[in-house]
């Protein structure tokens, strides 16, 4: 800063702060470090570095859903930015507001196409809500402010603001105050009356199907007790960026991802209530089977979209059905440890016996955990989150964004499968970094499994060029070792109950831990 | 296969197949099963699993570099494409041709918005020549021999076909023969004309600038064999996506990364002489230094461009010229292994002391390795691969593919910065999987140094928060421990005479090894 006039990299921290931004997830480069030097040179971000960007964009994720409010991230030029597209798809899916600061070449540098120089606004654009590129100092600050306003607004959103060299070294930079939230637009009390019409008077065969924001205790209360009241069905939808759930909340069942499962769950209802939801479709499609989950003739009402208050929104549905406030069910009594070989329902009681209050889950156990929220419902108080944009790689990192938003005082449980944890393996080492309470347990079989599974019903026994690319047991990644390479403590365990012991030690500490489950 | 009428997948592979594909870089997901299995019952493609796109595409890019042909890809929807754009972006500056052949739903469940719906083509074009999304299974073969066409165009080219799942599990495949190749523009002998008058008239001020395939060995010979006859000298571009060198090739320096040294490197030539080379630019702008390196003054003939036929170019130029054959100068001695405490000068020389015949060296040393060159043209003949994109994160991949290329022929020698591998380090289980004989050494010195580097030349001291961010200290990666625990035998080594050993220990062994070497 010369003479208190701020350079643009500056103006740009001080304008992120100034709208409440405190987190950087960030893996930088060459064309960032003014902007480096400023996060160092003025106090009030916590920088948290990733080995590689889809940690970084993951980690913003998971921060997301647990601060409920954006970070953001430090990403170097347009392959940078690349690597962290999946994570940021992920997000995009979870609703989850993310302000992604991409440098870039200087404004008269881009021309030349020097090595590093693509096509930046097009990659950002396939994940983004807005996109902006700076074009001067003392632009960086109002763009800075915007690109908050965009990620933090009711619903969420992926701002991009890419950020060109020199619009960070040029002196002028203009700091920018925090500008509004954006609100969503208020709940139709048509769409209320059209509602509670529809379950007056057909309660029995409706569904009030939640997603997004609905996924949170004081929505599934409201949502239950409608649902009581006119004899309807609560569902979810299958992939939840966030579900409060455990004893003293609504348990609310998923549609299944197996599409048969869910067209047979969906086909007992001829009218659907959205709630933060949209029409359930097939996560893949298959010959000859429906991609639509629910029967043709299902009448859609929608109650509020997915970025609109859904708690308003149930609670003027409750008052206008008139259902009275009603306790929510005993989850009965809470499972104890299992013993013996691993098992999907095994797993699942043992973590609802030893999990502890308010932990957070990072579910990426694809195909093994489909039926875990089955099992552990008894169990305290929690947080679930899942990968909600089916671009595997997403568990470490969220779980790692989570750990920093609960700022450690929150356990943090990874449920995570060996394939999709090689994605994001780095994660592990900024758990280590950053001492934070994570402890994975990875869920070892050593295979693509959701993908034999779609092998065999594609018809086929699979042969030695297929298994070349499904089978993950040649070589043996040995999980312990990977962890402890990069300063997580881990062990091993082939049984449940080795598995809660490993578990509850960890829990002790602060520190990360993993623990390979042989499945 | 029903009654000898392939499916879209088998189609594919048929065609793959008949255009001359052989090798497949994987990472198949849910909506490739039916390719997965076409690839199971029809033998003829070698499949390679990588552990995430950027690891398969850079296996694809280093494959390529070597066998001089494209290989496949086979990535999983726009998440999949996203996570390998990073190394198809390096792909695209080495001038590589690759195939990516990238599942998709369904033509008629996109509509549906899925959770994995992406944009595909907006991601694809960022880095590719040509994007196709098939329309229906009997389009199938002929989008796949028209990718390879694109793909083994001379001069290479980056080929991305779309497979929506129907076009796969659809009866009714085309099987496509091989197209014919796509040459580039003949050499124009104007061209030639005005690059001979230059250097007859102007010889000692001119420079020949080679780039792409100019840095091969035939090539080089002849620009060294012009030069010298009128007195001009021969620059090779920085980055260089295969040179061949050693011992029996002319030495050729190259343009210096660091921009002051490049400016007055080029600052001696009135002329240039663009042999498969581009207009030499800064890698970054500084504020108020030049991102155009030549002086402003500088003429510039374009003998051919980098897609053209550099060998044909010079040998017309040399003809042109009169300029008859040269000897090239012996490199002198072949150095001694050093011993000591590691420095860049003696790991050079030692690495040329104990090199293999016709290894393959990928160098992704990033700041620590500018001048390996100086020291190891005296080592036996071999390829140099760098580094082309500047997208960290291509030297371990790249390695892995040049292997597979070389199948098992020639050693392979990775100097690895610590920070870029690890953005890719999943490549050392597809080594360890395909049994590679691949030396990987990590030049660990537990920080991002050249950002060090670059931050100090912003001006600043590194406060906590940067080294947050720049160091890599904190947890300290135990890298053999990471080799070991994804089956790749590993050690440390302090000093550059046990490096040595281990480099020679590991050359007599087929597999992959990995030396820690702190520097």
């Amino acid at each position: 800063m010369l003479n208190n006039i701020p350079n643009g990299a500056e103006s740009l921290v001080y304008s992120l702060i100034a709208s409440g931004v405190d987190t950087c997830f960030a893996n930088p480069g060459t064309s960032e470090m003014h902007f480096v030097a400023a996060l160092d040179r003025i106090p009030g971000i916590r920088c948290v570095l990733g080995l590689q960007e889809n940690i970084v964009t993951g980690m913003a994720d998971g921060y997301y859903r647990i601060a409920e409010k954006p970070a953001c991230t430090l990403l170097h030029c347009g392959p940078g930015l690349a690597n962290g597209i999946a994570n940021l798809h992920n997000a995009r899916r979870a609703r989850s507001g993310i302000v992604n600061i991409v440098g870039d070449h200087a404004t008269y540098h881009r021309a030349l196409d020097a090595p590093l120089t693509s096509d930046i606004d097009a990659i950002a654009r396939t994940v983004s809500d807005w996109v902006r590129s700076s074009a001067r100092a003392a632009d960086v600050g109002l763009d800075a402010a915007t690109a908050v306003q965009v990620a933090g607004q009711t619903g969420g959103g992926i701002a991009t603001l890419v950020l060109p060299s020199d619009t960070s070294w040029d002196a002028g930079g203009g700091v920018a105050d925090r500008l509004p939230t954006l609100e969503a637009t208020p709940i139709d009390p048509f769409a209320v009356e059209t509602a509670a019409r529809c379950l007056r008077d057909h309660g029995s065969e409706t569904l009030i199907l939640v997603g997004a924001r609905a996924n949170m205790a004081k929505a599934l209360e409201l949502a239950h007790r409608v649902a009581r009241h006119d004899g309807a069905d609560v569902l979810s939808e299958y992939v939840c960026a966030r579900m409060e759930r455990g004893r003293g909340r609504p348990q609310i069942r998923r549609v299944p991802y197996v599409n048969d499962a869910a067209i047979k769950a969906l086909s007992r209802y001829r009218r659907i209530i959205l709630v933060g939801s949209r029409p359930p479709v097939a996560f893949f499609a298959y010959p000859g089977q429906a991609g639509f989950q629910a029967p043709e003739d299902t009448v859609f009402h929608t109650l509020c979209r997915p970025e609109q208050n859904s708690v308003a929104a149930l609670t003027m549905l409750a008052d206008a059905t008139g259902a009275p406030p009603v306790e929510i069910p005993d989850p009965g009594p809470r499972p104890d440890i299992v013993s013996g070989p691993p098992s999907q329902e095994g797993l699942a009681r043992t973590l609802a016996a030893v999990m502890p209050d308010n932990a957070i889950i990072s579910d990426e156990s694809v195909s093994y955990g489909r039926d875990f929220h089955a099992f552990t419902h008894a169990a305290p108080a929690h947080d679930w989150l899942h990968l909600t944009g089916g671009a595997i790689g997403d568990g470490l990192p969220v779980a790692t964004g989570a750990a920093v938003a609960a700022g450690g005082a929150r356990r943090v449980i990874g449920l995570q499968a060996d394939g999709s944890a090689m994605y994001s393996v780095q994660s592990l080492w900024t758990q280590a970094r950053e001492r934070l309470p994570v402890t994975t347990v990875i869920l070892s079989n050593r295979r693509y499994n959701i993908l034999l599974g779609e092998y065999r019903s594609v018809g086929a026994v699979p042969g030695q060029t297929a298994m070349n690319m499904l089978d993950l047991g040649n070589p043996v990644i040995d999980w312990p070792k990977l962890a402890e390479s990069m300063g997580v403590e881990a062990a091993q365990a082939t049984t449940l109950e080795r598995c809660a012991d490993l578990m509850q030690q960890s829990f002790k500490s602060s520190a990360p831990f993993l623990i390979e489950l042989v499945i």
